[in-house]
């Protein structure tokens, strides 16, 4: 399933930063990153439940906000992508 | 339906943040924003079509990235939130 993961955090500060980092680095290893702080991964529920885990330890619950969108597994059809950046389709060829 | 759309803009420049308050603007007047380059917008599809108009007539598609996300009429169930800013469910009850 394709779970959208959006973060919100102050990044004026080094800890803001560094735990957009972390956010990043953990989404990374289960889907890619589209926007500075949007996430798209592609992961089964056992996966998912671990990576909440480890992403709600990583952030400050009192000034961080992450959301999730459970967009299931028809998520291409509920995508639009308009100008710069445009991604990879995690689920297409592999070209190499 | 609700539309999710995310937008991603280098706001160190004057000019990328003008966009992204512009761009707030236009999805505050068809549904709210939860992060701050994330915005939930609960509209028809010719609401859509105009919003989406007026979006891209703002954004610098060289430079900027926008996505939609379109998460249905049962988007309740695909939406999980922890952290800081829950937001007012949209649909819910108005108490004054």
């Amino acid at each position: 399933m394709m779970v959208l993961i959006t973060y919100d955090v102050n990044t004026i500060t080094d800890g803001g930063k560094k735990r957009l980092r972390q956010v990043a680095k953990q989404c990374v290893n289960s889907g890619q990153r589209v926007q500075n702080s949007v996430f798209e991964c592609l992961v089964d529920p056992t996966q998912f439940a671990q990576l909440k885990h480890r992403l709600e330890k990583i952030i400050d619950k009192e000034t961080d906000s992450l959301r999730y969108y459970f967009l299931g597994n028809n998520w291409k059809n509920r995508v639009e992508h308009v100008g710069a950046k445009s991604v990879v389709d995690p689920e297409g060829p592999l070209i190499i």
